[in-house]
């Protein structure tokens, strides 16, 4: 084991009491591991739509200016000031970015379970990713299967485990088949693959004719076009077909979610032989998990009382699964990563390159099918 | 027991295939009672907004035409046709109304339970209460303490149970306090009173200064005016001293449900010392239990991940907690029906009453703090 400090850059986010949005490189220099953690090289780092709360904030990107290049490039933005009571606990605080990751790992503490990834391509989780190292605790990291690479299994954790996290939690909460929108994503497509191997219904909405194709491609079965004056009719029949009634939606902003369940219930009410004065007793559910739409809900209660809407996020969803049920979906994620789980990118940058504006107007749009991935190491 | 036919008034809806509503008074004869069973002279039964769901539908009361007399009583309105799809399941079923209600056992069944209930006044729940006599099992009356009359135990069941759910459902779901809209309420007020028994945090919304007094002098401590311009203020101030983290929602539409869990996160981060990227990790959750807004629920979503809306409705909350936590409900409430669970009625109206113009707009309106009680017996 190495006994040289190990420095690096880490990107960081910084939002003022005044609210000045700020993103830059330090140099830090990154502990010696105590005896159950490694430090990682961090060789691959993805940027996902759940990086961008915490890298951007409410900032108003219209106000961006980028100055500086290599390790001194800087980002500014102003953060509209109706925002600041939200974010009080994080005003003046320099944070780290980056929820997932891989790369080598280049020390380790003297645990076995530490010294065993000595050396190992391993995929983490844990935040601060956005750097060229990172001290992490030794169940944090995956080794990954010999032959994976590090960009391979970069997006090991995000989209992976919220996919699979939507048909566990389906089937906790007692629904037979599920509802997916903005579905032609990279998550959407993984959850195609799932629940093809898992044999559970799903019911994608996309909004073009080029997505249904796409996800046509990949063995999806029931795709609906949100574009076409077919939609409610197309939505329904689809409903009718596979029986579900939970809906995860990547969308949030707009009528959707309310749509669905009005889909629903009118599914439902197909099969129906007696009426019930508050709608269907049939418990009909959206799970709001992504804001492509920041904008506001709108629920027209055409459905009776049986329906839920709300937020659904990785994390307290794996605290109430607990360890066990986490590293057996891990451990079904590492052995995929280039088959079910496969991520596609569509650019590769460096740390600094993140700093550049229009670089970052480019990942900070989320659209469908693009994705960047961070290589810290790589100039 | 008498061997004579019972024949009465019975109230009925009916929605034709074509959208048109038609209310009327039907002479039905009611078949005698089985061993379980009673027949009920129907005292008093009040009309809840939860009733008029079921009488008038979605139908336009700008269409209203009433006709007749007595017996011959008729109105009839138009319904929408964007409203047939979700009624399919009642179009063409001429149906009874009326969810509680309180009168006199008339005749009773051969089993213990059915014939102590003879010659009793009884507190009744079940539906079909809009008429003259009713044929129900004993299981769903509940005989009242000597002294408690008919009009006294005829609002026993909706809206005090109701309250009461609130209550069981916030601690069931671990939460400490509560919020409560439209709270000045029939309602609202047994909820201030259950809650200054029991000593449970309430926070009560109200949309004047005279509910505002109201409320103050029947003892409730947190009263917030949503009409005032230090609305969101109050609110929040309100949330941090009592932790209320539920809210029962008797609006539903509009800006309120989502105003109240925004001012929930404010209060909860008042006393944060981290920053969480999602949001507080606190659950906050608002049930809509009813629907003097009848448009869309608008949600500004700047309260992070761990949120829920959805519909609350008393009969699968009584289901899920089952019977006998149900009768030490009902037990409760039969036993204060003079204090705590005192209904004040604006208006006794007969069946035939209830079926004139003005008097259908007056109560189809919901205004807070106008109740109308029907005396079916009564010419």
């Amino acid at each position: 084991m190495s006994t040289e400090k190990t420095t690096g850059l880490q990107l960081r986010s910084l939002i003022s009491k005044d609210g000045q949005l700020e993103l830059s490189l330090a140099k830090v220099e990154v502990p010696e591991p105590g005896p159950d953690q490694v430090v990682v090289k961090v060789e691959a780092t993805p940027i996902n739509p759940s990086d961008l709360g915490l890298l951007l904030g409410p900032a108003d990107l219209s106000t961006l200016s980028a100055s500086g290049s290599g390790e001194s490039a800087k980002v500014t933005a102003k953060v509209p000031a109706s925002s600041l009571p939200f974010l009080a606990t994080r005003l003046g605080e320099s944070m780290p970015v980056g929820n997932e990751g891989a790369g080598t790992v280049v020390k380790a503490g003297a645990s076995d379970a530490a010294k065993a990834l000595l050396g190992k391509t391993v995929s983490m989780v844990g935040g601060s990713m956005y750097a060229q190292y990172r001290l992490l605790n030794a169940r944090d990291c995956q080794a990954l299967p010999a032959g994976t690479t590090a960009a391979e299994g970069a997006s090991w954790f995000v989209n992976p485990l919220t996919a699979l996290g939507m048909t566990e939690t389906m089937k906790r909460e007692g629904h037979k088949a599920l509802v997916h929108t903005a579905a032609a994503s990279n998550l959407g497509q993984m959850l195609n693959k799932i629940c093809n191997e898992d044999g559970i219904g799903l019911v994608n909405i996309v909004r073009s004719e080029e997505q249904v194709k796409l996800l046509k491609g990949i063995g999806a079965k029931h795709v609906v076009d949100s574009s076409k004056a077919s939609f409610q009719d197309d939505l329904v029949q689809a409903l009718v077909e596979t029986g579900a009634t939970i809906a995860f939606d990547a969308i949030g902003g707009g009528k959707l979610a309310s749509q669905i369940i009005t889909c629903m219930e009118i599914a439902i009410n197909k099969t129906a032989t007696t009426y019930n004065r508050y709608g269907s007793s049939v418990h009909k559910q959206v799970y709001i998990y992504g804001s492509l739409n920041t904008g506001p809900v709108e629920l027209t209660r055409n459905y009776g009382m049986a329906w839920g809407v709300g937020g659904w996020l990785l994390t307290p969803f794996l605290q109430k699964i607990g360890r066990p049920d986490q590293l057996r979906l891990r451990e079904r994620v590492v052995n995929n990563l280039k088959t079910t789980f496969a991520s596609h990118y569509t650019k590769t940058i460096s740390l600094p390159e993140a700093l550049q504006a229009d670089t970052l107007r480019a990942y900070a749009k989320r659209a469908t099918g693009e994705k960047f991935l961070i290589t810290p190491n790589k100039a």
